[in-house]
């Protein structure tokens, strides 16, 4: 499998990048290449000599880097030559099986769908973000691809990230819910209503019905789907609140006492990690036409030594096939291949 | 001031809404009259006899009460003498000035909306929620009374939820944030890109331009406007992320050492305490012609207590004669009173 890694994506390019690539090493197969995609001089001095590394790990120069706060679609068509223009470009022309890139996430989801075709039988792609809650994995798409969404759309959230809950998670039936403002069927605006529709007309997925903001925390889904404006207040949200929260608690421990302070630490510490989501390793762009993680801006080298990993089990769980297939034999269409 | 209580709405009625009228009385004027809607044989037997309570608390009767969960236009519609309707009846007959309920959100917006008028200057109303954070109280606007949001709704939404901010909690230049995907001008979909530039053309807002949803929580501004669908998702989503940390906390801990865990309650009191929003007494309804404040559906005696007194407060600062007067001078505004 060849992967292909936006060295200079994310703040912490590209030493963390770099690194993180190295560490995957040992888990990769004879067969797989790591690309890594960025400029020669800065990419060369950071990796071993060419002789121990081998065909395993390779340059892509590319001379340019697009900024994380830069308007994406202007940057790509100002940036040609940039890293994570480079890098799509390399899956579009098949040189590359996977895509992994830690930078601009808009410019990262455009290059991809400006590049790389959807599957067939999918009209947009979306973002599937794993949360780790206290009951479980959640699987909530899209967060932020698509934010004219479709009803159709979101119907194939719903089987797309199903597919990727059980194949990726193990969750053997995924519960789907549908992110509303009530559990009533009348509740949600008409995108909404018009999903609902669809969802459930499809007996084959698990569906539980609207769920509401809450819902995503009690353990009623595994998987959770909603536009993509929705889904990205929700996944900032929840990164913004969990840091509030924990500032507040550290401020109280802070206010009574040193010594219990230091006791709760390795307690919240413990937390952190088992909420972590850079144990998942990034965000699969579910329904393009090859597979890509879109990793954190912050992403250190973990997160992108497991977004590789996971791009591995992707391609080796057959992700796109399953997607294919599942769309191919379904009833759930727009007539004349219609996007809504 | 004739203040309107459902004695029927929430999970803890009649007995806590009661409770919670009786409890604010010593903050009350003397001219001050609260109406406990409810039927008769309910409401009754759980006051003082009616020489002790004297006109200050009145009964109104209303036998039929509309259920949490209940579809809320079919209820009101199936349902002409419940407590919810009869609540928004006296308002509309101008025979209170507040309206006051912990019952069926949905039932109690559409209640009003339809025998309450709007402000002169107002398209829609929007219910406005303060969310204690750690940085300071940011009022979002709005969560949930209008999901067919047109950019106008959401300028009107900065204007009055920055009155509310201003005169009811004290801050006095409220910087206003717009709900967004991202920071830049060019982020958000059409309805949020249109209403950016009405907020913007109106130089009396002080606005911070788009936030993300983890700015909520990091200070930047003290109100946060956006569509109601999405505002709705933010509030539950909210409540259910962070008694699921707790609940992770706890398990946590438990799993360390009881005594530790003993240690850390009364901190984590302090914190639920500190950032608990039944201190501010309920949500008002923004824009309509009256009071209206609804409260969570878990309320408890204190919630309602303090909604009395909020209630007080937005007829004391005029609150509403502020709205007219401020939307009577702006020049955003749509050609002959079109809604978007």
């Amino acid at each position: 499998m060849r992967i292909a890694i936006d060295a200079m994506g994310g703040d912490n390019a590209p030493d963390e990048i770099i690194a993180g690539a190295l560490e995957s090493i040992e888990f990769l197969a004879e067969d797989d290449q790591l690309i890594l995609v960025g400029p020669q001089d800065v990419v060369e001095p950071r990796l071993p000599s060419q002789k121990s590394r081998g065909t395993t790990i390779v340059i892509e120069h590319a001379p340019d880097r697009i900024g994380m706060d830069e308007p994406p679609v202007e940057s790509l068509r100002k940036k040609p030559k940039s890293s994570i223009s480079i890098a799509a470009k390399l899956a579009k022309r098949d040189r590359a099986d996977a895509v992994i890139s830690a930078g601009n996430t808009g410019a990262c989801v455009a290059a991809l769908q400006m590049r790389v075709r959807t599957l067939p039988g999918v009209n947009r792609p979306g973002i599937a973000v794993v949360f780790p809650t206290f009951e479980g994995p959640v699987t909530i798409c899209d967060v932020g691809a698509n934010i004219a969404c479709k009803p159709i759309n979101i119907y194939q959230y719903a089987v797309m990230a199903g597919i990727y809950s059980k194949n990726l998670l193990g969750i053997q039936s995924p519960r789907v819910g549908l992110m509303s403002i009530g559990a009533e069927d009348a509740k949600g605006n008409e995108v909404v209503k018009k999903a609902r529709e669809f969802i459930k007309s499809d007996k084959k997925v698990n569906f539980v019905g609207n769920i509401e903001g809450r819902d995503i925390f009690n353990g009623v889904c595994d998987v959770a789907v909603c536009e993509g404006f929705v889904g990205n207040v929700i996944l900032k949200l929840t990164e913004g609140l969990v840091d509030g929260l924990f500032k507040a608690i550290k401020h109280e421990l802070l206010e009574e006492k040193l010594r219990l302070a230091m006791k709760f630490k390795p307690i919240m510490e413990r937390i952190y990690k088992k909420y972590d989501y850079n144990e998942y390793g990034g965000a699969p762009l579910l329904g393009i036409n090859g597979t890509a993680l879109i990793c954190h801006g912050s992403s250190k080298a973990r997160t992108i030594k497991n977004a590789i990993l996971a791009a591995k089990k992707c391609n080796n769980e057959n992700i796109n096939g399953k997607i294919v297939e599942y769309l191919s034999e379904t009833s759930v269409r727009t007539p004349n291949g219609q996007t809504d």
